[in-house]
């Protein structure tokens, strides 16, 4: 039977960088991000006996062979618990530019989980839905819920308690959020491949690793004071460790274009003008700017005069992943 | 007796960042540089009876209060040494732009040093000029000497084995360096400021100091097996450690602009071409491209394209720093 999902991406707020194994994809720290209302993933999966093989249709066209063989090995986790064989056509929709650093793989994979989880007839808990969506993304496991979520790095080697949980819902605090495209081409370097590199080649690795610990700790507490000038701080500091330990690697990773850098000193510019806007970034050279939705417009309007912006998304948090009716 | 001495500037091939000791400017870590022909200070000291305090002329007018008192403490431990209590007149020249991350207090301080011990009266070697440099400004104690400079981070309380020695000299293997100027403004953060700030909340700073060990190593044996290319990417790996290093400060230490980025990629972009370039950056936005000297003019021509560079100062490797005559 044919099951659509819809998910939203998100952007951690304290950063995942790093696995503690490759296979399970299982983070080598725990995570916190926003969900987001205006970047979504629309994904339907149909289990057919009637298919030679997987097939996947992306915003529109057939994609390329080897994104149709890591959504088939996803898929394989859910023909499994089912015990079914049959082959899947998957339609999913991105509403927002792909591979460009705005986690289209985070949405992705959680529709796909949702959609899957569903056409196969599974019972799955959010919780399930979570750790089988991280097997497809580590991010993914965040985007099951909305509002601000943590992606727990967990200890067992099986990853069951590598799973995400909601902190918060979209309603308790609804910030928001202007993402500026600085540029639309794919990046160069994935974030699997960065984190590898991190891993093997960074003296700062460890530290990185050790130093989130407090990180969440100090985002929990801001999530429940509504401390919003906490949050942006922690944020910065989680984003700009992040950054500069990919630099840290050996060869250096940068993931900024020139706009990225004019971004970073616009928002502190603006921040010592008064206006509550802090960055994020993530393995790409968009700038997320995190905010009141009070001041997002006027925020938009300054960042708007910056030359060399491809656009301004701007979005509130966003809800949970879930089925809808075509 | 007036005197009059000449030193060059130098760009760290393996960054100094941070001290262990502040009073008496100890760095935390070694570092090895390649002294610079093109970029150099002049300065006379005359210590005089007839004046009522300690004067300084920079690059033509008179010199800020703190500039002034800071030059004065310095000129102190040669009164001291000297046992006089003369007043000077301290006249410096920059052939370069000050304060815009281009080291000039290491030249700044070399030459002074040079002058003052000499129109003082005192006898000393190139060890101890080296060790007093290093009072004034860290990068200072390596100006003393032309050639590859490595700077010991040393271990005595006292400083005296913080010196800096001579590599090998400007003829042994005439590199050459491009500096990009993307900026002439003051830098937002001084390096003593900045390296404190990191000192004091960045997780990565351990993990900085006990790293710079082994680049030491890799970059002496480069320079003994004249490795181009080994040079470079040690040169790289180290400068970009320190650049992530000062971004995982709390807040954030950002020395670059929109142009360094695109210059960053654009000597990546270039190698890929089989150009041999390898970028270092210290505290501010300049870029400085390591090249072999047959390579320089080429180099100067590509990068000569991209827009808003102000200027570029090609240089050859320089010599040690000296009394001339005026």
């Amino acid at each position: 039977m044919k099951k659509t999902a819809l998910a939203h991406a998100n952007i951690a707020l304290v950063k995942y960088w790093g696995k503690r194994d490759a296979a399970l994809n299982l983070p080598a720290v725990g995570s916190i991000s926003m969900t987001l209302e205006a970047l979504s993933t629309h994904t339907s999966v149909d289990f057919r006996d009637d298919l030679p093989g997987d097939m996947l249709i992306l915003n529109g066209r057939p994609a390329a062979v080897k994104q149709e063989q890591r959504v088939g090995a996803f898929l394989d986790l859910f023909r499994r618990e089912a015990g079914i064989t049959a082959a899947a056509e998957v339609v999913s929709e991105n509403n927002f530019p792909t591979g460009a650093g705005l986690a289209s793989s985070a949405s992705g994979f959680a529709a796909l989980a949702l959609a899957a989880g569903a056409a196969a007839g599974l019972p799955l808990s959010p919780t399930r839905l979570s750790e089988l969506a991280r097997r497809g993304s580590g991010s993914a496991a965040r985007s099951i819920y909305g509002g601000f979520v943590e992606m727990k790095a967990g200890e067992r080697s099986d990853g069951t308690d590598a799973v995400a949980v909601q902190l918060q819902n979209a309603a308790y605090w609804p910030l928001a959020m202007l993402i500026l495209i600085t540029s639309e081409q794919e990046k160069e370097l994935g974030s699997t491949e960065g984190m590898n590199r991190t891993a093997q080649t960074s003296p700062y690795y460890p530290a990185w690793i050790a130093s989130s610990v407090s990180d969440l700790v100090a985002m929990r507490e801001a999530i429940a004071g509504k401390d919003f000038q906490r949050l942006g701080e922690i944020a910065e500091f989680s984003c700009f460790k992040m950054h500069g330990l990919a630099l840290s690697a050996d060869p250096a990773i940068l993931y900024w274009n020139d706009l990225s850098v004019t971004l970073i000193h616009e928002v502190r510019r603006l921040r010592r003008q008064g206006y509550g806007a802090y960055v994020t970034m993530d393995a790409g050279p968009q700038v997320k700017v995190i905010c009141l939705p009070e001041d997002a417009p006027k925020l938009q309007q300054q960042l708007g005069q910056i030359e060399g912006i491809q656009r301004i998304l701007p979005t509130a948090i966003g809800g949970d992943a879930r089925l809808i009716n075509d």
